[in-house]
């Protein structure tokens, strides 16, 4: 039994195994093979790393291509034709249209470590340690971007206690109806506050980790403008709501504000190989050469990857056919999901959705329907506090078809466990 | 011209670049070629991330397959076939004949990600919140990682105050003749020493970039004994001089003793693709499912490159192949360069080697020889105090008539820069 | 001129003698007696230190009397009869009518010393590192107690990050209406919070230094419910509100409660002699010898006059008198101060009490009226946000002329000054 | 019993009356009374803060007198008469006559308050964060000053990892024979030392609680250069080596240096009063008003008891009084306790002295002769690694019959253990 291999081998940490404990050998596009003979399709899109789907072939083909050229495979932060050409394209397709003008910087190609960058960057500029954070938030696991994470099951493996970091009232997900713009303006205009004003306020747009929260329109303007007032930096976490995950490229655009810094990671490269970015307004560029520095800054394969993925998304139309998916499941999951449940409530924007069963008293219903999805050959995660929410998170590029049939997989589910948990009153 | 597509969107932090301006299109072997037309001997091997040359065939061919099959390209932490043949083939390889049973983590796929790891399981194990690093160490850039690595330039762009780790003496590179181990028994012991047990002691068996400092077998087998002693982790930073570097597959083979936990990266994926590894003894292995996370932990090529790097590596006799290559590279040190200037020292093992100008009076030779021998068409990098060590760092797969040449480069860049040090008898 | 001694010999740091720049010789009771020859109405009471008024005779006849005697002066924490009969007095008259049950710890005698040594053994005993202060709140200048601290020009004067405390809202002086234990209740039970669970939230249930600031009764239980039901320990920082400043002894009977931990300095000595205490239910009384200890514990010749204070106290019925007092005093200040200026509020209770002028839109305005009440010959500070705050606090044992007296020259000065701002719009 | 009174009512964290557990009721001079009828030779000095003895008359006198005339008890940092007469006395008498110029802080009435204003007032003046301490050192209980003591009991009872202090060799103590300066200047010219450079060094000349280990003066004058080339503040810590006990006001004035800061402590106030002091010169009183501030700065009886102590030691000619006894106490040491066992060593100056019985192997010696010398009627103390430095500090006043009659005790507790202890070979 070769599960056996993993389990003499590998260590304890490993977690979505557990979950979906088959062996996987091949995918294409939304759909996962396994070593069993099962398949399953994908609404998980590798953690949000998968936008353009299991190697995609327009990708595809590029990689193969350089690989076989012997393009540079390693390059530090050295020159090369891969990164030159990915920078243009960058600039040419994703900042200029957006009349943005931030600097790239190559980080470790791990969404952790562009966070670190933006946190040293970000105190450095504003000589000043403090960070603020949002309650519900996710920005990694290495000390610097722990510090941030909201998670008290993460922090507390962290082993030390972290710093120089406050949690601030997320608008959604926490407290409703609390004026949180004005809890931090309180504290930022009270000298008695006990909370120094920080370099940076990080967030995402959606708290993803966090349970599917989002954060409105006009919230995200002000904090923009509470930013501006007060000489912070706003960092954006794009990296898991990002590279058009919501539907534009950056989930930030639907405010129509613009970010100090921004981080991209996940589904940058394409075709989920490991790299990250910190994009960064041109004034904040005092970093010196090398002070945040790294091996695989310089990954190739997936600044290839990452300029052949912009293209794609030009060429194909990606950011329309999100909004036309997205369309699509909003209306499935209020048609078709709430009315099985009306303790149920659904969440979302772009193809980042939540099916909410907190109001459902049973914090087993969440497992049980997404471990349900998997025997019915289907792949979707759970997030939010106490891992209530089931999250919908398909490849942009999913076809209809397979998004119709994961949907009707969900509804069974959904059918089948609440069923199950509504003749179970004694757990609600 | 295309440099200013860097300079023009590209953040200031970027490095090697500045010492290595062209920009590079292709690679193979030990050779690099850029857009200028010219061709470049390559003695830095990617920081020690191309043990096995750029683009190595062998590596490559499997890579190509692997992507042609549609393989799993980014599996989180579910089970692949390919992270199966990975664990099975390191297993089977490396751990086994060895003796060694340390259960594998994959971390997020940078060196600094599976230090980060490594410090979280130690405290957790061992419910402290100290590490020791030593003094010249590098470790990496994530604020965990950073605070156990030396370089007060890196340590400044922290930005806050690092924590918890406590800098011990290592036995070379700093003071001669301090009893190192002395001093760390006599913190050990003392309770009044202000610095309580550490759950881990971290160190390279060779600190590279803190210019090539060399722990001597008895100093390492006299550590292993004192971390035992006083039930202190032990971890081997495999991530520069690991996967045979100093010829055998672990540096710390060289002196018979097993580490606690060891980190492995850069050359593990054989290709130069992001992964990294940490190595931990069964009885340590006490984390909770997802403890310590991440997207890219699952980077699928770097599995099939690592898989087919140990192939490799066993089929062709590398590790002699390094050895013979070693001493040549030793002899002609000693033999030529040496000689060339009484004021010159070398060290080294394997293929790490370092001729160091700190004796010569002018921190800008180091970097004289490097830029000239990059004028002759060689790459070569410096490390340690000040950048006086010139470190030679070529692919364990070089040919022989490129080691030579680059060599002999060297030889000139040395003998030209160092005469023309002697006519400047004012910078001594 | 001798004020040029202390301009010459004394650092800069020296604060209260910039307001109040006279050389002061003698004092009785509520009078300070200055080289000038001019004499002041003490509403100051050395920062609540002085409760008992200046030299009061009581006290001062046992003093001389245990001097005369050789009484032991300096202790330590050896056994002495001096810190015996305190004990049993403290115990007698104090804790046991109470029904409290609290053990004594003699600390360094400094409210920042007891402070100190609260957050030690909370977080011994609860094994967790976190420490909940409020915003508004005042604890103490060394860094521990720094860290509780909420104003930011003291923090910022710590020269380091402060660490391991978290700031919450306290009901009063910072948002209206905001549910505060609401928002406790939600970062306590949220597993995305970003704030794992204290050791112990720390209160003055009267926020003196930011503003006289009151907890109202409902929310101090509350609060003693919220600790209860999270495990976490209450500690009262009595300070400054203690030893009778609000009628009863501690200022927490109001509510009705019994925190686990209560921390008593300035007035407690009853002659303003450095002392303070920490008080620990039995049941957290986890202290190995000398855990936590200082040169100063023992001040016995304060012992000797805190004993006789709490006799005092007893039988000159102080407590009836305090509310007598603090009566006539709300009285005034309501019927001949707030009529002065619709934009001042007032608030308080016992023995202190202030005036707010942050309505009145000019933050020099408080300044003024303290400054000429000097002028006028009486001693009175600010406290609060910009020190907006006027602050009344004589010696419980003020003469009723002297109180009546004070609070006319505070009539005269609030008008003067108030008419002077209305006359300047412009500052508005 | 009385006794009772104390475990019911006091925490356990009361440590000496362990060792001593008479309950006091009178001292005069260098003898102590007990309730129990006996009496006993004071060889402790209440740790240093009594080095004009018990209930000392020429300073009895003026407090009595202070105290009858309503003098100011508590003045906060007003300016009063008290504070005047101070401040011109020690500028009179101990700053001019040795050509300091530096300026008076009054701190919070401890050492450890001083301790944190001199690490504050040194991380503002030079903007970093750092300082360096000694191994075997101590400076205090709260967080702050906590940090710099060497203590591991001390540390573990703080709660919280402790930072931003790091830990230096001392020349005696530690290691023998290590070049502690040049282990600094490495470290402080290696950019890869990890360790950054310092705001401030601090030290005890003479480390009292860690084992009378004293700084020989030439290291003091290397360190005090090595300040001066690296622009770091020098520190000393005077509080219980200062105020004559090595002979000298100050312990530095051996060396012929003068540090930047000095704080003093314990006997300054003469009477065992709290009160403390920080001297820092004039170029570094960057404070800002009352950014370090506290209740008990002004305790003016301790001011008036200052100022008497400073005239008595000046008429009593106390320096050349203690230098006599210093010369008894050798020479008592050396013959007739060296003696007793070859392996006790002897170690002390002024009137601080140590017998280390470190050599002897049994641990429980030290405790065993302190405990004897307390049946035969006298009280002393232990310190340093694990207590076996039997410690000998009376006061500076102590009457010639009653050192010598303390010698004795010591001599025959020392003989009756040494004897005992030879007979059980099996402990060494």
């Amino acid at each position: 039994m070769t599960v056996n291999t993993f389990e003499a081998l590998e260590s304890n940490v490993r977690s979505y195994c557990r979950s979906f404990p088959d062996v996987f050998v091949r995918a294409k596009g939304s759909v996962l093979y396994a070593q069993s003979g099962k398949s399953y399709i994908d609404f998980f899109a590798g953690a949000g790393a998968l936008n353009y789907g299991h190697n995609n072939d327009f990708i595809k083909e590029r990689l193969i291509q350089y690989l076989q050229s012997d393009g540079i495979s390693h390059g530090l932060d050295m020159y090369t034709s891969a990164k030159e050409t990915f920078l243009q394209t960058f600039s040419d397709k994703i900042l200029k249209p957006r009349g943005l003008n931030h600097k790239v910087q190559f980080c470790g190609p791990t969404g952790t470590n562009a966070v670190e960058a933006a946190f040293k960057l970000a105190r450095k500029v504003k000589g000043r340690t403090g960070i603020f954070a949002f309650i519900g938030a996710f920005h990694g696991m290495s000390l610097g971007s722990l510090a941030a994470t909201s998670s008290l099951y993460h922090r507390e493996a962290g082993g030390v206690p972290l710093h120089d970091v406050t949690f601030m009232p997320f608008p959604t997900g926490f407290i409703d109806g609390l004026d949180t713009i004005g809890y931090m303006e309180a504290i930022l205009t009270d000298d008695h506050s006990g909370i120094a004003k920080p370099a940076a306020i990080i967030l995402e747009t959606i708290q993803a980790e966090g349970g599917l929260n989002e954060a409105p329109i006009e919230w995200l303007r002000q904090l923009r403008d509470l930013c501006d007032r007060h000489d912070i930096l706003l960092i954006c976490d794009e990296i898991q709501v990002g590279c058009g995950r919501t539907g534009p490229f950056f989930s930030f655009e639907r405010a129509g504000i613009v970010p100090d810094m921004a981080v991209l990671s996940k589904s940058i490269s394409g075709y989920g190989l490991p790299m990250s970015l910190l994009l960064l307004k041109p004034e904040l560029d005092v970093w010196k050469p090398a002070e945040h520095n790294g091996t695989f800054r310089g990954n190739q394969l997936a600044f290839v990857g990452a300029t052949a993925a912009l293209e794609f998304r030009e060429q194909t139309g990606l950011e329309a056919e999100t909004e036309r998916k997205a369309k699509f499941v909003e209306q499935f999951l209020k048609e078709q999901i709430l009315p099985i449940d009306p303790r149920l409530t659904v969440r979302g924007r772009g193809l980042i959705w939540g099916i909410d069963t907190s109001g459902c008293g049973d914090e087993t219903l969440s497992k049980a329907i997404a471990s349900r999805c998997y025997e019915l050959g289907m792949i979707i995660e759970r997030a939010g506090r106490n891992d209530v929410v089931v999250k919908l998170m398909p490849a942009l590029t999913i076809p209809m078809e397979e998004l119709a049939k994961g949907c009707e997989i969900l509804k069974q589910a959904v059918t089948e466990c609440c069923a199950s948990n509504l003749l179970q009153p004694e757990l609600v």
